[in-house]
């Protein structure tokens, strides 16, 4: 049997003939940049997230940076990150002029919430949570540092469409939610999108604007902006998917749970699942100490597999000039070096989800 | 009779059958990044264009911010730049903290290449020329100019798809050519879209990077950047767009000189052609004392304008900071008083281009 690590044209597959209508009749309406799909994806997402606004952008990274600058973050401003997530998250702050401050991560992948208070400083203005593999982050405790020391709180959703904590909806914690629709996101769309929530009109005014060169009004510039527009294209065929986000998301848990319940290799650690939380699956991601063997056996067995992420953020050379090195953020250099992401996405059968587990099971050294 | 300043509807209908085939390809492929529809569109247009080498990015604005971002220009970098432009062009500089340093324009609404020395410093680094309305600059002054100080020369081609200047195609005259595929330029995508073009292999490669979270390979990121890709959707629709490309451009001539031939109104200033090029006629760009006169004459008998642009850069809000004040461009503000773009576009049938001319010839104060 041979089974990719992903295969988006089976999420397609489910749903083709909606999702070519949406295109066809957007591609027909001539109109093509924010129009009335942008419009009622914004609004589709808001309510979906529970948020009072929704800007679409042209990507996850876009986001990012958009919020960041909104709030007017910037040269000499610390923002507190996590050193476990994927460079973006880094990347909307940097893009910024703004120095990431990282953190360890907890056993759940996210930040150390334990670990924030020693590193804030004078400098600290904000924190930005990321919600790793889809499973929400600690929002509690950090929701609770932020308001104690006067920070903006970020979350960066990318994949965490959906997933909560304590009931609440990871995005609506802090100021602004960062959201990313990537293809193989959760909620992914057929091309690059983005999108940031708020509760905070002028937030999402200022985002809107700086998505757009900054004006409103045409021709009438009143900020320096970009141009980080969601396509209409892929926001028609958002909404699409968006309506049929429970069904996904069902499917996605489904595996998972066979996953959790079925994998039992001592050699393996499974995910462990936060209390209060609950996980919408983005990434089903096992640790192992020996992973790169553990890779080439379930690829030589059919199986892909990725790694999420093998060279952490303060070690790469993009930030070489942070003089980051080796055993700065030992946990967080320990788990790129023994994360193993299986195979969990919309379409996978039942016997392959089988298959996966048979083999895995079947691992010796 | 009703005509639209632009509806891009009628372009899509003449090809829809291959449009649509060539989006419900890509959604079948499954594949949505970065794929084989990006390539073949890259290498048709270097082909189009006649450089080496081709990257698609986001829109047109990232191809200007990432081309000078390419050439390492930045704080306390001059940049030489034409008063008389869409304020993206000089975001393009200022979203990479450079300086614009702007030159009132020719009587083909380009940079005038006179007034370009006298404004060289210590500090100047590059010049930006713009293809404003689809006819090119002066690009034998303004390369010589810029051999002579060691600048560097970039191009907004946003709106000069294929142009020509003494037979050499806009794009190829500096270090790279940066071109917008907003659904309304010549070549206009379906959606967000752009790419920069350029002889040289380092900038292509640098650009390819900064278009991608700075990697090459998949999480090895060598240097800091963003995400700006051109999506494979835009890119099929551009490819079938490109295939077409010199019937439309004869399309939009053929209307453009019938206006030469046949506006005969005194009040009105017709566009004028520069010895050696060879316009494209993104926009029919007339002058008269009475703009907004004319304009809402016309909008009474059924016909739509745009003004390209009622706000001159170095007048907008978002460069308060710059302290520029009105009377400091005086000719760049007097065009921004008495331009107006008369409708040109594809699928204008003949009796709505005779309608227009009929109209104008028919006005009097
Ligand atoms: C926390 C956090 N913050 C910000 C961001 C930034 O958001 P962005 O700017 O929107 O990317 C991310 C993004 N994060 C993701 C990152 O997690 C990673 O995601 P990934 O799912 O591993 O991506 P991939 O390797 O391209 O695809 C996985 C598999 O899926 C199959 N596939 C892929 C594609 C593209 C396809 O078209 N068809 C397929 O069948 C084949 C591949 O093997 O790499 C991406 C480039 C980032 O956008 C993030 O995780
Ligand atoms: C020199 C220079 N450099 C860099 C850039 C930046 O490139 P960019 O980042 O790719 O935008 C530009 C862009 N320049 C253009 C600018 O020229 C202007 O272009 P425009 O054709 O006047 O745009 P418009 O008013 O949106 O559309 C004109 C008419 O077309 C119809 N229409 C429009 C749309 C969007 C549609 O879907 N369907 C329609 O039927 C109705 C409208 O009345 O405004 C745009 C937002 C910029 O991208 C430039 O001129």
């Amino acid at each position: 049997m041979k089974i990719n690590f992903n295969e988006l044209k089976r999420g397609y597959e489910k749903y083709k003939s909606e999702y070519d209508k949406a295109a066809i009749d957007v591609l027909e309406s001539g109109w093509y940049i924010l129009g009335e799909n942008v419009k009622r994806f914004e609004n589709n997402f808001a309510n979906f997230i529970g948020s009072s606004y929704c800007v679409g952008v042209n990507s996850g990274l876009d986001a990012l940076i958009l919020a960041v600058r909104a709030l007017n973050l910037g040269e000499g401003d610390e923002i507190i990150v996590p050193a476990n997530t994927y460079i973006a998250t880094v990347l909307g702050i940097t893009e910024n002029d703004a120095t990431p401050v990282f953190i360890e991560p907890d056993e759940y992948y996210n930040i150390d919430t334990d670990k924030i208070e020693a590193k804030i400083t004078g400098k600290t203005k904000a924190i930005m949570a990321v919600h790793l593999y889809g499973q929400a982050a600690n929002m509690n405790k950090i929701k609770s540092i932020a308001t104690k020391y006067s920070l903006y709180l970020l979350e960066d959703c990318a994949q965490s469409h959906g997933a909560k904590f304590e009931n609440q909806t990871t995005g609506t914690f802090g100021d602004i939610g960062c959201f990313s629709f990537y293809p193989t996101k959760n909620l992914g769309a057929f091309g690059d999108g983005g999108a940031i929530v708020t509760d905070n009109k002028e937030i999402a005014e200022k985002v809107k604007m700086l998505r757009n060169y900054g004006s409103q009004k045409k021709y009438y510039n009143e900020i320096e902006g970009v141009n980080s527009r969601l396509d209409e294209i892929q926001a028609t065929l958002l909404n699409v998917k968006l309506s049929h986000y429970g069904e996904l998301r069902k499917e996605r848990e489904k595996i998972a749970l066979k996953y959790l319940n079925e994998i039992n290799n001592p050699k393996i650690i499974l995910p462990r699942i936060r209390k209060g939380s609950d996980h919408v699956w983005h990434l089903f991601v096992v640790q192992t100490e020996e992973r790169d063997k553990l890779q080439n056996y379930l690829q030589e067995n059919g199986i892909g597999t990725q790694i999420h992420y093998p060279i952490p953020p303060h070690l790469s050379n993009a930030y070489k000039h942070f003089g980051y090195k080796k055993g700065d953020f030992p946990i967080t250099e320990e788990m790129a070096n023994k994360v193993l992401s299986l195979p969990i996405y919309d379409g996978m059968t039942d016997e392959e989800v089988d298959y996966v587990i048979r083999v895995i099971n079947n691992y010796k050294d």
